[in-house]
């Protein structure tokens, strides 16, 4: 006898979400099923939603974001037993025999796999994942937190950690979306001189609810100048997709300062050579994380009070709260519960 | 017409401290003269007052934690003006010529010099320091309370922000006593997992107090094997001067773990070939700071709340106050009061 | 039909090495069967011989330094097929679920094996092994060159490249043997200004011969003092296998210098304080690398012309062979030939 | 009695250089005066001919590649002693009093001086500088081939060891010009795998004698798909002054690849966002060295061979020289004897 799940799944590219009935999956070697308790809706499941993912074969359940509890176990699965509570994010699994894999760059993997882009994902009351994806979930941990931060909270704390800034140093994020809100928290628990860079006054007493020690308004000033006037930021985490909001941001890191680009931009980050040269200043890309990765990201989290701000839907309503995601009203990101 | 102050000074190798008056200096070109508002007291003094550091011209006046007012500009010195808080720590002043200066390597200048070694230090009213040497105090941080920070602080802050580890991370701290308990309070508001080690169970709940999330007694517990149980340290902040408790402690760091030795020890430190290698576990030593160091110490120690537990004596009672500090009764850093 | 392939196998701990017939494997799912050219004999091989690794299954063939050419492919593996040059060393295989694994750092995984070890290696004309161990061997480098590359070899220059070390710096070389012969070699290839360190003043021409700008007779020159007067070592890689020989190298670092440890010791290593605190010194051990660290090797060692002096001997004589390579007469690896 | 020499001079912004009399300086405190051998002549010495250097003194002599011998020495100059050789390089002086070089990152100091700019430079007989610019030269090297090294050399010497590449790994050289053809011996010298890219086929054999490896056409070919087939470069070291070519090379990087950036470009650097994201990708800036740069830049190159290809001039002909080296005709550096 088999059992049946809802899931939210698109049809084919640009279609609406809808809730349809599958078979609940059964975990074939290497997987796992996961009962899932939350799925956080993110910006990168327009990639599967329009299709401009290469490659998608339709229909496919969407979600990145996945918090859960580990419902059946595959053959050959090590270190990981039903009834535990995991999360999985971005990070989908590796190959094993790629070059990347073969250096032990399992993030970079060359046939790298996405959750609810190479295979369903997690708008659904279950999902089958390989159990390379799986992170622990701490007890003081919610499912509804845990989800935002496998994916906008991974991406920051990595790149952070990651980054070479030392202890104490002045961080500066830019963007208070649903990565910069957890970005300016992780740089403030962190002990940073954390500067928040929005567009708006109105955004500056959030910003230091959440942690900031100062906040730049950057539709009313210039966002380098200030930054310079800070002593500069050893680390700008760009966590905006505004090319020239990066390119304006340069100037204001410190000498050795860089900028980790953390999402794609809409056009290219523009350089000045002389600043880049009497500064040693730099520009790195940073790409997530693997399951490791977040296990981190969530343990810092749940020891230090870090926590995302969500707007909960009910799995039903997945195209409207996929709908409230993409209207960029959301604070700061919404979450699907089934 | 001079003026006339009281110091603290020792006649000769082994002598006691005794108060004697002297001319207030008069600032030479480079230099500057401090008022003194509070000295501390550190274990290496005794270099002065023993004779143990090779070359000290005597009477010599010790000190080199010192917290005070510029009173007088020397000849040449620019970006610093009387009446400006500052301090001065162990480092004393560089050469400019050596291969270390030339490399900028100015803590480890091969004609490094030390107040209270190579020219009198701050058992006094005023003292006569290099330019180079000062370090701006920030407003909020007491003279006393900046004093101990200027060599116990440094030393332990700018260790853990120059040995590699990443944010959040587990930092354990080996000794609670002048250093010690400075370094677990920084790890704590730094963000990280912290162990504190020491010598007793009852020092457990000061520990814990300080911000440490961990306590491990090394007198009755295996320490390396509870850092082991922890997952392993990623760095290991010697402040003890015991060898044996260092290489007892190398055993329980992480892979890519890191010992930083901040004091000398009275042996050897023992390191385990098979365990460094089978983790790329490494020791390092560690040298306290510059001028601009110390500076980045107070202003975060000023930031996050950092302060030192400090016994103040007036600096009459210079001889009574050393006694003190060297009976390892004090709680935890001395520290004198013009 | 089977086909037979000789091996030269360890009854049980303490055995002779024995020439046996037996079948050859056939490669199971994930693995490759590799016809052998050449197999290294290293001194750890004695792990199996004397049974003092833990846990080993008898009969035992040895062996980890594998050249030969792929026969078999087993079910699953990607990436290779029959004919391609590989090489296996050491690392002979990961598990892919421990935290080491997840993690990416495949050497260290706590469930790794080693081939002759956790399974028959390459005395033998026929080796089974996991996919993930093999290395690809360029066409100019011959088999029985390729072999030592893959443990000696591998250790030195991954070691050598992952020190933090700067082009051009100082790299002295702790012992001339197996791994020092190698590591003189690239040391001097890449450009760094090499000293050799061994015992007697006979060795000296042939570490000149192999690239060495300086060499150092321990037995009749301190060493710490000879590699200061040179400036200092930036890197020490010692091979050697005295714990003491490591101590009395470590005065002769730079600043900033630091020991990487390749071997197990036979004491530990003791290091000074003061010696370490005033040039922020270290120590570290390194463990040899994974198939792709290999492959870059064995890429360099072909490209720069690197190779190792060798003696071979055909498999039938593995127990002479063995013989020759514990006598420590042998200059400097001693290759086993199908 | 006063000595007169002959220096080549711009009286004031735009004029030609002129041979005019002047006295041979007296070395002032903390100076020295060196006889000019060799004096190198640089594209930005047109930042003093044509005055776009801002603040400049005219009459101004250019010229910031000196290689000459100590003649005087000045009061409290410590290290150094009459006939010395010693090479001036573009870093000519520091404060010892800001920010900078209270962190010792003396190469960046905010008053940072440089020679034929602040002070009279080197197209002249005799030069007087601040003791701390002089860096030794190796007895082997020529005079009128350590002058360009102290500029050209020292910029791509010291860029490549300070950009975290590993020994062995694939470095690239963009342009082959007065710094390319320099890049590319060192990073040959030094063991890495070495790519020349510049504009037209026939300096491909000029570029494999230098020691490259490979050579790409830049305008015939693609040059990140050519970087990318080759494996990627870890290290590109941007020498050219083209913001286009800089871009276009930046998808040439390896995984974890970074571009050094060298030379003002006439355009920003673009850095598409997805490229650096997917592979951590990073450009730098990167500027130059102290003396002590210098003198590691001249032992390398004495010791391994490296030398610039010079047209020499008389110093007589300055302007001749100076309009040759304008023309882009040079190969490479043109060099002034007095
Ligand atoms: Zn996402
Ligand atoms: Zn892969
Ligand atoms: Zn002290
Ligand atoms: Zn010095
Ligand atoms: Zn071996
Ligand atoms: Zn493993
Ligand atoms: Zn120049
Ligand atoms: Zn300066």
């Amino acid at each position: 006898m088999t059992r049946t799940m809802k899931v939210a799944a698109v049809a084919q590219p640009g279609a609406p979400l809808e809730i349809v009935e599958r078979e609940v999956p059964r975990a074939g070697a290497g997987q796992v099923v996961v009962k899932v308790q939350a799925c956080g809706i993110c910006h990168s499941d327009s990639l599967t939603v329009d299709g401009t993912w290469p490659g998608i074969e339709y229909p496919r359940v969407p979600g990145h974001e996945i918090a859960g509890v580990i419902e059946e176990i595959g053959e050959g699965v090590v270190g990981w037993e039903a009834g535990q509570r995991v999360g999985v994010g971005w990070y989908g699994g590796h190959c094993g025999h790629c070059d990347r894999c073969r250096r032990g760059d399992l993030v970079l993997c060359e046939n790298g796999m996405v959750p609810g882009v190479s295979y369903d994902g997690g708008y659904a009351e279950y999902v089958q994942v390989p159990a390379q994806t799986l992170a622990r979930i701490p007890e003081s941990l919610a499912d509804v937190d845990a989800a935002p931060l496998l994916c906008a909270g991974i991406t920051t704390f990595n790149a952070l950690r990651n980054s070479g800034v030392r202890p104490g140093e002045v961080v500066a994020v830019l963007g208070l979306g649903g990565l910069g809100h957890l970005a300016v928290q992780y740089a403030a628990k962190l002990g940073f001189e954390t500067v928040a860079i929005a567009r708006g006054q109105e955004k500056g007493d959030y910003a230091r609810e959440l942690g900031a020690h100062h906040y730049i308004d950057s539709t009313a000033e210039n966002v380098a100048e200030r930054l310079t006037a800070l002593g500069g930021a050893k680390i700008v985490l760009a966590t905006v997709t505004s090319g020239k909001a990066m390119s304006d941001a340069f100037g204001g890191l410190a000498v050795d300062g860089k900028m980790m680009v953390l999402g794609i931009a809409d056009s290219p980050i523009e350089i000045n050579s002389a600043q880049a040269i009497m500064g040693r200043r730099s520009v790195q890309g940073w790409p997530s994380g693997v399951a490791a990765d977040s296990e981190d990201t969530l343990a810092f989290s749940a020891r230090s009070g870090v926590r995302p701000q969500i707007e909960v839907y009910p799995l039903e309503k997945a195209a409207e709260a996929y709908a409230r995601m993409l209207s960029g009203q959301a604070r700061f990101r919404v979450v699907l519960q089934p």
